[in-house]
C-alpha cells in the first residue's frame, strides 16, 4: 500500500499497476524497465504535455481520422496502463485495435485481449500470420490488421518493427518518451508525451479539431521539428535546475 | 546467452541479473522500472564515470573512513547487482551493512542477506524498529545500525527515506544517477553514478586516497556544484543530439 500523501504517488501506483500486471503474465519483465527508462525521460519534460507534444497529438487525430484503414496497435505495457483510454479513442476515431507484441505467446495475446474487452475495447482478433519483414516472433501481425493499414499508431513500439512498418509505407504514429530512439526517429510522427496523458489529448483532438486545421495539421507533419522541440524542453529543464 | 563482443552486453547482462533476481524474489518487481530510470540517466552521462563523480566518490571514501559509526544500506536492487562489490567496500571501508528495503517483507530481508553473506558480506542483522520518522514499513531500520550510524551509504535510496535521515542529523551519502530527484537534492554528498561503477571507486578511494587529501575533500563537500555538474553532462549530451 503506497501512503497517498507519497510525493511520487501517481508515479509510484503507476509502477505497483504494472508490477501487478507482470505477475499475471499481462507485462513483461522487460516491459518493467521499459517503463523506467520511459519514466526518466517523462521526468525531463517535466511530467506535462509540452506545446510541441500537443501539436503532435492533434496531428495523430488528424492521421487517424483521415485514414482508410487505422489501427492501433496495443502491447502489453499499453494496455495494462490505459485501457480504458484506448477505448475512448477507438471511439473518437474509429481505428481498429490489434494486440501485437514484442514478447510474444499466444497465452499473452489472449490475456491482453480479455483485458481490452473488459474495458469495453472492440478487439480485432484471430489468425496471425508472420508478415512482417523480422525475423520469427516479431514478424507477427494480423492480414486484415496491421499488414493492411495505412496509419498505426504503435504506443511504446520497439525501433526494428517501427522501421519495417515505415518502409512498408506506412504511416507510423509512435509514442515515445525517448525522443533519441530509433523508434522516435524513424516514426512518420512522434508524440514525445507520456502514455495516458497522450491519449486522451489525441481523443479530445479527433472531437474538437475543426476540418480545415486537421488538413492543415498533416499537411505540415515535421517530424525532425517535435523531436527537436522535445530534446529542446530536456535541455532547458536540466539547465533550470543548474540555477 | 548474450554474446561477450555485443555493444550494450554489460547492459544486457544487467537487465537479465535482475529479472532473474525478480523471479527469485530478491529484487522487488518495482526495482525493474527503477533500475531502467536509472539506465536513461546513465545513458545521457555518457555510461561512464565523470569527473565530479569520482570527486564525489573520493569524498565518500572519507566520510567513510572517518565516521564513528559508518554503515551501508542494502536494497534489493544492490544486492542483486553489486553484493561483490559491497563486500570489497565493507572491507576496505570498515562500514556495516545492513539490508533496508522499500518493499519490506521479512522473507525478502532474508533472502538479501542470504545472498550478500554467500559473496562474503558480514551483514548485521536481527531485531529491526520502527525507528525512522516515516508510515508504517518504510520506518524499519535496527537500533544498533542505521539508527545508530553518523555515516550512511545509500545506494538507490527513496527520497523519503533520504529526507528522514538527513533530518535525524546523520551524514547520508546518496548513489543516484538521477541528479534532479529529491534523493540527490537532500543527500549530504550525491554520485551520480552507476552502482557497480560507483562501489569499486569508493572502495578503490578508501585504499589509495592520502590522510591530507581526505580531510581536504571532507572539508570541501559540495553537493550543489556536484550535481550541477552531472546536470552540465547530461544537457551538454543532448545538445550534440539537437545537431
Amino acid at each position: 500500500m503506497i501512503p497517498a500523501d507519497h510525493p511520487r504517488y501517481r508515479s509510484l501506483v503507476t509502477r505497483e499497476r504494472l508490477a501487478q500486471c507482470a505477475k499475471q503474465g499481462i507485462v513483461a519483465l522487460e516491459g518493467l524497465t521499459a517503463h523506467g527508462r520511459g519514466e526518466a525521460f517523462d521526468y525531463l519534460i517535466g511530467e506535462r504535455t509540452t506545446r510541441s507534444a500537443l501539436i503532435a497529438e492533434q496531428t495523430a487525430a488528424a492521421l487517424l481520422q483521415t485514414a482508410r484503414c487505422p489501427i492501433i496497435s496495443v502491447n502489453g505495457n499499453t494496455a495494462a496502463l490505459a485501457a480504458n483510454e484506448i477505448c475512448a479513442l477507438q471511439k473518437a476515431s474509429g481505428a481498429r485495435v490489434e494486440v501485437n507484441l514484442f514478447h510474444r505467446t499466444e497465452a499473452r495475446v489472449k490475456k491482453i485481449e480479455d483485458l481490452l474487452r473488459e474495458s469495453g475495447v472492440d478487439v480485432s482478433s484471430g489468425e496471425a500470420e508472420q508478415l512482417l519483414p523480422l525475423s520469427h516472433d516479431r514478424a507477427w501481425c494480423r492480414r486484415e490488421g496491421i499488414f493492411s493499414a495505412d496509419v498505426v499508431l504503435v504506443p511504446l513500439e520497439d525501433g526494428d518493427r517501427c522501421e519495417a512498418l515505415v518502409n512498408m509505407g506506412k504511416t507510423v504514429i509512435a509514442i515515445d518518451l525517448n525522443p533519441l530512439s530509433r523508434t522516435a526517429r524513424s516514426a512518420t510522427l512522434t508524440i514525445v508525451d507520456e502514455l495516458t496523458r497522450a491519449l486522451p489529448q489525441i481523443t479530445q483532438a479527433c472531437q474538437e479539431t475543426s476540418e480545415p486545421k486537421k488538413v492543415k495539421l498533416i499537411s505540415r507533419v515535421d517530424n525532425h521539428y517535435l523531436l527537436t522541440e522535445a530534446i529542446r524542453e530536456m535541455t532547458e529543464r536540466l539547465s533550470y535546475a543548474l540555477d
